[in-house]
């Protein structure tokens, strides 16, 4: 069975916080957590490509991992356009440039052309900076 | 914009811990929050159709509704075939029952064909049911 | 033009029967074929594998042996969830069981991340013990 | 639980042929009953309406049976395109007439834009004649 | 038969450039006009709404429109991520609230959660101020 | 930057004629450019393909390609549907066998399985067969 990669979860297993996702009713519940959720994934499917030379799983996960990452894309660019408003971006003046830099770092350029873990660690940077906006935007 | 429905997540907005996802890989990645995060979207819905009655809205609510409780179905779908293995299913006798009373939950004698805010709470308990499960065996 | 696999059909090409679909309307239209086909399908794809030494071709049968998997994992637990009552269960205690080995079989530990033609054979033997299950509660 | 439409299948509930589907690998595997069961489906979720004046259910029975007859089309496209060849257009001068007929059936001026059961029967008396040529195809 | 809506397009019929489309791989081909298409299908069923009572056929048009302006968020998204690039975002500063308030037109707010013509007039004319810039920037 | 393969388009960059798409309620917007629109892409990304050695990205081309192929087939069997009349069947004889041949063109036996430029030449010049005659019938 495999194990969390956040030593807190591995040490506690008590989710204490709820997540939250979208849908464009709009019913008005977002989390950049889904994001993250499909770029840990990501990680997780270049490491595992790392420790295995099979030939037929190198190309599952390859075929994986451009899916888990047009997931990362769609995610991020639902919150951009659904949840960010004009106030937010006056507040926030890098957040169009971060969200641009993040989904292409989801792309071709990024994680979909890479089997770096790198690559994955830079997307995973560039969420966590857009999540630590959207959780001060929910407070304000 | 709108505020979370956890009262803690209102007060602190501070998450601190990392939900997990799945991919067939597998990547060893889950987490029943994606199954709860499209029940609480459905139980927003819900709500929201109860103080409109605009018909066109109604409509979008209604086929909205369903595209995420198809998805609920899925998500526990993954994690019962996936992430639980028979030790699991030995130690927890009820746990077909209870991913197959879930998933029931939300299809057309559930959630589907139903609006009712009641649905969608008791479609939550069983989710809650499922995840207090999953993380025991994450510690275990 | 390929042949059918079974030897009745390609000496007769005569099907009598109807087989059955499902929507979760639900229209009430069931039938353990679907998954069958799909898995089916799978075993095809397998063979040709072995017979075609062509990398994109490989490439080619790897990515769709894993949505014809996916479409087998979905066709059950659809059956699994929306056909099957708790009398059923009852009376068939092995059923939760039989669903949860048989959508394993299909999944990275099957025939997602196989290309036995055995692997293939026990999903079908597994799919067939659920069909005959299935069609015995119909005339029950 | 829902009984077949098939007198045959009420009374015996014993499926002796096994039904083809299709992948573009192409792994050989075609057989009509696909788009039947579809059909079939748009059939009775068109009676359940009839008999049903809630609202709500209403929508959604219209929007699975736009799912359904999109389905329909699918797998009828796919009969026709990637299962006949030259030599069986030459032998039914008929076939490209029949199937562009049926795909409309199952379309906005068909099943889709209508409630009639009446446009369903129509829909399953032009699969069947294509389901006839296509076996007698598999015999010759 | 239906008729095109542009004038020119309906006196000449002589379609003389050639639209681009686009993949993550990539293949380098893209084009404003996808995203047209689609917004130009959402103002012709909203027009078509407008002009039939019929309650199924609203639920119907009520459910592609909402499909519609999901595609034409896609397309948008695609070009500001994966076409556009930092020179283009220096030249053109508006261009991010270009798109942003162009996806946003074609959400909840907007086209998804409208059946005014003029939401989809406005929508066409974000996308035409897109449209302009993209092909200076092919001109560069 | 890419550069559009039209030379018109490269030197001008001015379109001037508006394309069209189609849903089915019908919105009566249809275009032959976005069948065209993919089989550019394709053949794009074969080019891609014979410069690039290497594996993952052939294995994530090889993907794409397919996506692309049938998005063709999609695209055109649409057309052939739902815009083509009985009207145009009888004036335009070969038009049932040119669809045919054309979404043949981008199946296993066209684009799908090669990773021939001359295929992907093919396709479009049978989809620049339908898109004339598609033209002279908006005229008619």
């Amino acid at each position: 069975m495999s194990e969390g990669t956040d030593p807190v979860l591995s040490r506690l297993f008590t989710p204490k916080t709820v997540v939250h996702a979208h849908c464009d009713l709009p019913c008005g519940v977002y989390d950049p957590a889904q994001a993250r959720i499909e770029a840990e994934s990501i990680k997780m499917i270049i490491q595992k490509v790392g420790e295995n030379s099979d030939a037929d799983f190198r190309t599952r996960a390859i075929q994986i991992k451009e899916e888990r990452s047009e997931l990362v894309k769609h995610h991020l660019w639902v919150l951009w356009t659904d949840y960010f408003k004009p106030p937010h971006f006056a507040k926030y003046p890098q957040l169009h440039e971060l969200f641009n830099e993040a989904t292409k770092l989801a792309g071709a350029g990024g994680t979909k052309g890479s089997t770096d873990v790198a690559t994955a660690d830079k997307l995973l940077a560039k969420i966590d900076e857009i999540s630590k906006i959207f959780w001060e935007t929910k407070q304000g």
